[in-house]
């Protein structure tokens, strides 16, 4: 029953979407490491809601207070510890669920596992609100793999099938990463992101929702990070993702498409490159062989259910009265949680890529 | 740089393809525990090479030996370590690879990363020999499971894009999950599976080789099992289902694509059925909300890419000449590792939904 | 680098002793369980400073916050996070530690580990501060051992040789147990504490301090809990003990006597009761065979050091000008650190049993 | 129910006294480093029974062999593996202690524990014999440790009374440290030694036995290695240790007297050298301050209880008969353990330094 991520690193995350505060603890970051808050507060910008038309109209502050591991902004050898206090919550919202679980939340099955103990306002600690400490966490690797010359970023890949332009596997350079990780809408294509702008409105005026499709990369790593078996990089990585909520599927470089290529197309092959160094042609791989990274760009794609949350009445169950129910759905929600998840996912993976790292460096 | 999984059991591998032995320890059994090892070693031999026409011809008797952990063929509650010789082995045919990396293979990132140091003798850890080991653990979660009334099963989804018709994700039944994995190719249709093989033999022919998806389901998990981020169901699952090689992406329900639904096509709607049991009516999440067990069929599937070794010549480097270099791979490989992995999914499952499943029972 | 304990349960412990707050993250509780904030915030108050003529005048409420975990003063299933805030710190007092290191202290080697950059006022994350959320997490294990009929206490067993009563290994019970806990001066023999006082207050107007041994005894354990090597109870609780600083040295049951006596004398023998229960006549063993409890009262004893802060003055160097230098250390200190560490030893092991419980419950 | 040790390195021993085999896997080794079989063996050689007239005749040749994890001789980033075949096994002297458990040993607790179905011949994973795979873990951390410049040694400080002379705290050098290992009898007062053996033989020919006391040091060691908290160099050594059977308490540096003394005596006084290197006059503190290496010699002693299995009639319980029973142990005991237990402490303390020490590279 944990919260806590890391080999190297410990993530513990706390809170609940309701309860006084939530936070994270961070232990196992080198000593002497500036931290750069507002660049941190950015990234947890990105994942606000009450920022845009398709986000929920919560409005919460959101900004964190450093209770420990810091001294005049440095990293000093003891655990950081993080604190977000949850100030805009409505818990009358919220009332019905303890009868009537939400179809596709945690509702009924954390209902039976607590034996009805669980913190039912606002989805307990499976709110996608704890996903606000993971991003302190993963803004501070991030920040930390940037001074190891490690670039990341992540843009909307797709939404209910409307595609962007994907990241180039095997060109894919700092500066698209950090150009595209700035846009209010992270796509390259911005034909497209009106598009996905208008699949979004379509369904929150249907009383529904969409999801969609994140894609992640990372370049400059170094070669070798993670291992074979059950610590390699991809390993590490999933571990994480599926760790926010709405996450149903990751695949690393050509993923479920390689199930359907040849082995001859597949395989990427190496050669020198004018400078010396060691690339492949292609980049099919997603940056990992063998658990390890390969140099190349390091790359994954997330699949994000639909917000469960929509307005329409659907079909459920009242847990009291043991019959079937009708449920409406009152309260704030994403008709798509995709373009705060984008921001997620970078976090994620970033404390996933630096746990590893520090294997490496080790 | 662990090989080691689990949190309330402790699966550790050790070997490599030519080492002089390869196995498992095995901590946290349950002690008194009957081990099948009939069935241990039907497992087994659903994986071991030379036994049809689309797998290698390398023959190895693949039969443990338990060294310890067993009194009288059940547990006695020190840990077990079953070992496995590697007998037929021959090295000579992989003496280019220090030189010159395969593409596809994890060489280059393990000749890096070790500093020329590691086995490149058959691939040395990253062998998927190590597989073997995995599938004794594997095999021994399974029996614990089913007698705690779950059962597992596994077919082949997918081979180079020929589908086999998939698992009803609401109605499969442990019958089916039972048949279709004693089947020699598992696939429930088959004249797909006439297809898939013919789609091997192809490739072969054509000195490349294919790849594919694998599917599987697990009945009679309790509600409740696994729990919200970083430990959740999907989150251990995948972390034990990378650490099979060519395994390139894991989806759970309708995974990618309810990427691409509304959320009220989504949402699986729950209802009592006239027994009084809750189920849902669709089972697009597969089984896990919230990173938990809904007590629906446990449901994903996972991208296996096409076998790396091919007999086509390829392009490389060389390492010692520093200079781009072509590759011809003689020796024995699979055309297609897909039904040989099927039993691996099978097993990397069981351990991890058996290492969760000690959490409820906690 | 970690803060972490716990293998069923996990506690992350963060703070400096200047930091804004200090606090701990305990994940892995049991569900709908109420815990006694009063009977916690007792254990709390006999660790605070500022009660007794022998401890430092700071005074700190020391009255947790709870940021998560709770519902209406009963767990949920998320991690429970408790927060105390830093009020009464005068960092002024430590301005010389940066660059003289306190004899006894851990300034020295954090200089070195930390480059100069850890929190150095109050001994940053090294202070006995600390133990404070050690202490509430313990606490709430107490609470959780009582639940399950395990009942544990602790006596100052010496202090700079004046000697109690130890606990009769074979008898004690739970009523001594709870009574002995209450009192300011946790002893059995009141003259004994009487003259133990009168060698803090002799060392104190010396400038000086004293140290001390602190016994503790668990009584109610099922048989079996912990294992052999690695993850035996004497493993867990040593590891745990020695997260309290000033602790150096731990023994069990006769501990090193056993050392000088013969089998024949140190076998505690077996026998039924009247009530056909097994017990053993003796109990050298402090109640740990193999690792695992053995039913009879689990026993042992903490050597704790001298408070290294003094009054008077003190030899070390100047880190700055490179050569020796004298100290004088200023601000408020413990003459003898004793009887506030013993609620710090109940609590460390009541956390180390309650999480080897779990492993025994399961 | 762990067999598992380290957080960086990971050592999983398996095996039961008289299962067919029993050994290691160690993860985590560095890649590319050559080790020394025979000085393997050597440390091996001096646990192993049979070779002195006190200790058992039982014979085992306690030749590993290394099945995974070397090429040539050195490791190749794979786990490495190394299996003891258990040979002179003798199953039909334990047939009793099914019934009637031995005082001083695991077989009760066990018993209850495991429900009867551990492995009950020899002590099952209870053995003695368990330390000879970890000394085969712990040769190979002393080797690592050696080429970082750390010498460790260990002698006997004392059987039943009869001390040795101690350790230096301050000057003891690597010199003395391997020269006191090398010898039959690990003791510098050859006067002493004779005495000790006096000792021990009076226990036997009494149908006894006797315990003593071992001191270990380590030098060399940089300062800051480990951490407060639960991750100090004390909890980890102390959760090594503990795993060895037969140690009752461990004590670093002036330990259990360190609660008799003041602070000001207690304290150990920083100065420079002439070198300029940074030493304390006194070295009370065992080289651990705020759970991190201090650069002084890292200094702790071992309490081990008088071996149970004695050759006199015992008072114990018939568990079937469920009344009061005697026990006449027959079978190969040795007289007093500590001789034997020596090379085990030095490799469970190699172990855990250079796990230790992994961070600090780090």
């Amino acid at each position: 029953m944990s919260f806590s991520y890391g080999k190297n690193i410990k993530i513990s995350i706390f809170g609940q979407s309701h309860s006084p505060a939530m936070g994270v603890v961070f232990e196992g970051l080198p000593a002497g490491e500036k931290i750069d808050i507002e660049k941190l507060q950015q990234l947890l910008d990105r994942r606000a809601p009450g920022k845009n038309s398709y986000s929920t109209t919560r409005k919460e502050a959101d900004i964190p207070e450093f209770v420990s591991g810091l001294v005049d902004g440095a990293t000093c050898g003891a655990p950081l510890c993080a604190v977000i206090q949850n100030t805009d919550t409505k818990s009358g919202d919220y009332a019905k669920i303890a009868d009537i679980p939400r179809p596709g939340h945690a509702d009924f099955p954390a209902f039976i596992k607590f034996g009805g103990s669980n913190d039912i306002r606002g989805g307990g600690q499976f709110s996608g609100r704890l996903t606000a400490p993971l991003c302190i966490a993963g803004a501070i690797c991030k920040q930390l793999l940037e001074k190891q010359g490690i670039t990341i970023g992540t843009h909307i890949y797709s939404i209910h099938g409307v595609k962007d332009t994907p990241f180039d596997p095997v060109q894919v350079d700092g500066e698209t990463l950090v150009a595209v990780s700035q846009k209010q809408l992270p796509v390259f294509d911005d034909s497209k992101g009106k598009k996905m702008l208008e699949e979004i409105q379509k369904a929150q005026s249907n009383k529904d929702s969409v999801g969609g499709i994140i894609e992640f990369a990372a370049i400059g790593l170094p070669v070798g990070i993670g291992t074979h078996m059950f610590e390699g990089i991809e390993n590490r990585i999933s571990s994480a993702i599926f760790g926010i909520p709405a996450v149903k599927g990751i695949e690393f470089g050509a993923g479920f498409d390689a199930a359907e290529l040849y082995g001859s197309q597949n395989n990427d092959s190496f050669y020198y490159t004018d400078n010396g160094e060691i690339k492949t042609r292609t980049n099919n791989s997603g940056g990992v062989l063998g658990g390890m990274t390969t140099g190349m760009p390091l790359i994954f794609r997330v699949a994000i259910k639909p917000t469960p949350s929509i307005a329409a009445e659907q079909n459920s169950i009242s847990l009291t009265q043991k019959q079937n129910a009708k449920l409406v759905i009152v309260g704030r929600h994403d008709p798509c949680i995709v373009p705060r998840a984008v921001p997620c996912i970078e976090a994620a993976a970033a404390i996933a890529i630096y746990d590893c790292l520090v294997d490496y460096i080790n």
